[in-house]
């Protein structure tokens, strides 16, 4: 069985780190690369924790780092949510490496390995999109190139989780996402609107972690600050979006799409909004004709998502779900 | 028993004239002025419609002329939709009086109704809402002087009808909107949400004026193209959108409304775009903050509306509906 070539372009964060330990454990994929992002945590932090998990787990995919600030930034960046993620982006997890400073290459290395497997590679990016939007600008040939886009991101006519309307990642970098949305590639969107439903309870998460091995430990363990922030939003649990999306890739099943154009709002209070044209009708010419149909998971079966979690985390997954 | 006292601001237009129909006959209503603006046609053709149809029906309220141009504008207006209201804003129901050039007095008219009749003037306003915001920029005041203002207008979490996220009455003039809902007057929205489903079929119009007056006969006249344009949308009749929100300052039992901020947004493919914040959580400062509450009539009794509409515009509504 051909596996899928998945190059993940992620802030870790904590629930970036299950995504990871979910994309490694798979049986069907194959991880050619991992991008870093600022987001979660400053670019060095990210990066540097996306090294720790990677050594710590044994995985063999290359590490480069991507952008510090948005497109066209100017001034000072969003605060880190380290409420969220703890000081070190990992919920404070113990960490003996210094963040240090990287070099920019996630950019070329996803043109790269887009170009040296075409329409092979599935990009999932769980960050703010600035990484895919510059690959993008470097070479945009790869919209025609990659397999697909998977996206954790957008509130679509559901509230945000950092404005009113406006998811983080997608905030992180309105522009950038607005870009993406906008290329040829066909782009799918696992928003809140799904995520919202993900709800990992700190009695599960410790139900699955039982017995398991050092890496799904880990994973319990650097979530539990990220568990209490959502119990303090009034949640039930942590919601697990980023490995939400990643799910997406072997088990489309468990999600319910919705097609439709999709713009992203880039200044003044609605900055970071996503909106997605809705219905058939037909209008006098305006910008959203010339722009490609993209799908957004506006549902899907949250429980079968956390089911597919738990089991290929904990490394039980010899038999994927039918489906997948 | 009080009437409430209604300043009408309008866009004749066919809908619109259902809708003074609606005031005029309503028996708990009692009529200050009407105050007209472009939209459906142009500014003197809207006035010149207004005229015309107080004068065929007796109604003795003042008609003042309003905006001819969104706010700030420059350039070309947007294209009159001759192929909805016909090329005189009236379904092309004949008239003998010309348009003519008209002095713009609606601002200043209705600065001073509110203030002769504090806290007690409705401001119901069926077209774009210039007039509006220009006589709170001529005195700021009048939005804590006034009872309440109601809008057909906007489109929220579904398609809009002049593009895929905008309705006609916001796209007119997003700016104006933006501050009439911004304002600290009480603001009541009825939008597309619910008047999509306020359909009048041709049938049902023709059974409503048998046997009825002269100006319930000419009201039916002048909707036959209308009603031949929502054919052709696909509709089985024509939508009433102004004049549920007329049934709103009287029926108020019969509309669900929701609670939140409301922005629009003013450019780009959202211009004209409503945007309510939805549920309850808090963020980061942020300026909806800084938003009043609103409310958005998001649905309602349908054919309850459009039956007050029948009785009352027939002058069969001696007995107004028991909550009204």
């Amino acid at each position: 069985m051909t596996k899928q070539r998945i190059l993940f372009d992620t802030d870790p964060g904590v629930d970036d780190a299950l995504a990871l330990l979910y994309l490694h454990r798979h049986p069907n994929i194959e991880l050619l690369g991992i991008t870093t992002v600022f987001g979660n945590a400053s670019i060095s932090v990210t990066t540097r924790n996306a090294r720790f998990l990677a050594e710590a787990w044994g995985i063999k995919a290359p590490v480069h780092a991507g952008a510090s600030v948005p497109l066209n930034w100017s001034g000072a960046p969003h605060p880190y949510p380290v409420h969220v993620h703890g000081a070190n982006g990992l919920g404070d997890y113990p960490i003996a490496q210094e963040a240090r400073e990287e070099k920019d290459t996630a950019a070329r290395f996803i043109v790269d390995t887009v170009r040296q497997n075409p329409r092979q590679v599935r990009l999932l990016a769980v960050g703010g999109l600035t990484n895919l939007a510059r690959a993008l600008e470097a070479d945009p040939a790869i919209a025609d190139l990659v397999q697909d886009v998977v996206v954790m991101g957008g509130a679509f006519e559901v509230p945000g989780n950092v404005s009113p309307v406006a998811e983080a990642n997608i905030y992180a970098d309105p522009k950038a996402a607005d870009r993406v949305f906008a290329a040829s590639w066909k782009v799918t969107a696992v928003p809140l609107n799904l995520t919202n439903r993900t709800v990992m309870t700190r009695q599960d998460l410790a139900a699955a972690s039982e017995g398991a091995d050092a890496a799904m430990q880990m994973v319990a363990a650097l979530s539990q600050g990220y568990i209490d922030f959502y119990l303090q939003w009034g949640e039930a649990g942590m919601l697990v979006h980023d490995c939400s999306a990643a799910v997406y890739l072997t088990d489309p099943h468990l999600f319910a799409t919705r097609s439709g154009s999709i713009i992203v709002l880039e200044d003044g209070p609605a900055a970071g909004m996503t909106v997605q044209r809705l219905g058939a009708a037909s209008y006098s010419p305006n910008e959203w004709d010339q722009r490609p149909v993209q799908s957004v998971c506006v549902g899907g079966d949250a429980a079968g998502i956390l089911a597919r979690i738990y089991a290929v985390c904990r490394g039980s997954s010899a038999e994927p779900s039918p489906k997948s």
